[in-house]
């Protein structure tokens, strides 16, 4: 009974362990993530070393990651994006531009190499507002100017970073930059730009055909599913990430699936598998392994120092272009430090680039702590810069 | 990009291949995992040996068919077996019985030893009668004597089959029956009926509690799923099969699960994973190398032989069983015949005899082959047997 038993043993324990972490970072009004992450860091080598991260796990983490950036793409809308889109993508573009800028000075500063210092960079790019959405939503600041640029900069934000990232990762990965590695990443890019198109122009005639073709007890999702990953798969073989394809693949059906409840539909499917990316992110980390080739003096130094850059690139390169797109300073800092939290599509960058050998287990190590530091800070900042439910905007 | 991109192309390849073959198997009238099988087959090394049956699609196939046996537990009901209950249970036994004798005595002339003939056996003796259950339904047979009967007979068999399997693996797997062999499948099975009475007494409540403590977004399935996952792997590691204890645990749930829904919403989880398990059994048959060890003369006497023995098991034991009941004969042998198709469990036997090096590649190949000739064949005989629409019973 081995092989079986000790598939679903590992199973069994990552499972029971992020479910239990999940409903305790819930009541602390953070992400379900964070749970799952904190599952994988203690069941990993970080401290039981108890499960290891096997190609079983991997497998279901790449698979849940590539529904969630689908669903994700799915779930945008560039009509959202208009409202304010302005003040949105000023905001977005300033964070990434000066928390990029910041923390590849940092890196190089603390004696990282080009190829690592950008990519370090890259993992800070992206932002997740889950938490400050709460937050501001529970200060009455999420339907009024400050919460509808936070959000739609927080969208801007995740496509800029992973643009980025696939650039980043495809030029690094092949170690030069030639006209032929140019050439791959910009078919790359006009094949995901197709694939949108395509998807985008037909996604009504499509969903129509896989619903009307679809027999009793039959799942339609999982056809559109399958496009997801298909678009996923092929860009990855353009060296870009397969997630930047998942993420526009969703995006192009998003219209034509409204109203059809397709989406609540992947609820299962979703909670299922996707905490096992996060847990995944979790087992991979190994201080022990980063504290073995730098000195802990060390070691705390570059991580302080990223989670340092990480925080002031958002929080100053946010708010000033908020200040510049006409808010008032308290408004601004608000969107600032709201744009502060790093989660998801981070951790998918920096398990891509430890996995790949770009970056070392001591930077994997500080963007982890940067998630835990921001999730955990964001919230008290927010609340104590808009005061007791004050009303602005 | 390589081990994603690797990811994903083999999940990519075998979602597209076994939907397009679910498409034209259910089109013929035939069970969705028989097209899921076969991309199995045609993706493996007896055809195109694009897709290794590796860890990944290993941890996906378990998981998704423990899913898939704990929901069958739900969707059983003990008081849908009470109706022609003794009919039903003396049909089954009688198939069982019949089947495995034949089956057993048939492996022992052709030359197996005791233990991979008693394994042979124990993979013929489910039945799968969902080809049966449809061409009934056609015909009008569904709802009367003849349809209870063999519906009835199908859920008794699984279960006896499924115990059947877990004691003969349990023993075979140690070599020996000692004492302290058989202490442990009793612990096993003491195990079983002791979870499955803690589960059944107490679901209402575990139910209460899940739904109550749910909070929006969340899914209390899945802590459902971790009560079937860990009743599962903690009955493997009494040496028994995990299904027996998914199905028990799941069985246990049935009745306070009922008018909530529930069920429903597996729906895309479980067409999503289980196709995995029968894709995976198809990626492990390799004929050329049950060709390589016997000579092709003598895998076509052995690969017949066992078919016909399935066949003929089924058909006389249930067959004279239902006589027996006191059914008119032609009543007993549309009975015998409708119980003739194999497909999911004997499959789960098949892969687990064949993963732990009891049976040979021949005997997995004569089992597949049952499968797939049980299923075209029945319809057929069926149809025959009761004429155009004749009403009986």
């Amino acid at each position: 009974m081995s092989g079986e038993a000790a598939i679903l043993l590992d199973i069994l324990i990552l499972l029971v362990v992020a479910k239990a972490l999940e409903e305790i970072v819930i009541r602390l009004g953070q992400p379900p993530l964070l749970g799952d992450l904190l599952a994988g860091i203690i069941l990993g080598p970080t401290l039981l070393d108890l499960v290891e991260p096997h190609h079983g796990i991997a497998t279901f983490a790449w698979i849940g990651i590539v529904i969630l950036i689908f669903l994700a793409g799915m779930d945008s809308s560039i009509s959202e994006l208009k409202r304010y889109g302005k003040g949105s993508m000023l905001v977005a573009m300033g964070g990434v531009a000066a928390t990029t800028l910041l923390a590849f000075t940092v890196g190089y500063l603390l004696g990282y190499g080009f190829n690592e210092s950008l990519f370090m960079a890259v993992i800070l790019a992206p932002t997740s507002v889950g938490v400050s959405v709460a937050v501001l939503a529970e200060l009455g600041l999420l339907r009024v100017r400050v919460g509808e640029i936070v959000v739609g900069a927080a969208v801007a934000d995740d496509v800029i970073a992973m643009v980025l990232f696939s650039i980043v990762y495809s030029v690094i990965a092949e170690e030069r930059l030639g006209v032929e590695r140019l050439g791959m990443i910009l078919a790359g890019l006009g094949f995901i730009a197709a694939a949108f198109y395509l998807i985008h122009r037909y996604s009504s005639r499509i969903v129509d055909a896989i619903v009307r073709g679809a027999k009793e007890e039959a799942t339609p999702e999982i056809e559109l599913l399958i496009i997801g990953v298909a678009v996923a798969t092929a860009t990855s073989y353009f060296n870009l990430s397969p997630l930047i394809g998942a993420y526009f693949a969703g995006l192009g059906f998003a219209e034509a699936l409204r109203g059809y409840g397709f989406r609540e539909r992947f609820t299962l499917l979703l909670n299922f598998a996707t905490p096992f990316f996060f847990i995944y992110a979790g087992l991979l980390l190994d201080p022990w392994a980063a504290l073995s080739s730098i000195e802990p003096g060390r070691a705390l130094v570059t991580a302080s120092s990223i989670v340092a850059a990480g925080m002031a690139g958002k929080v100053l390169g946010c708010g000033l272009m908020a200040r510049r797109a006409g808010l008032p300073w308290r408004e601004a800092w608000i969107i600032g430090f709201s744009m502060m939290p790093r989660a998801g599509v981070d951790l998918v960058i920096a398990v891509s680039g430890l996995q790949s050998g770009i970056i070392g287990m001591d930077i994997y190590l500080s963007a982890l702590l940067l998630i835990y530091t921001t999730s955990l800070s964001t919230p008290v900042i927010v609340q104590l810069l808009a005061g007791k439910r004050v009303k602005i905007g």
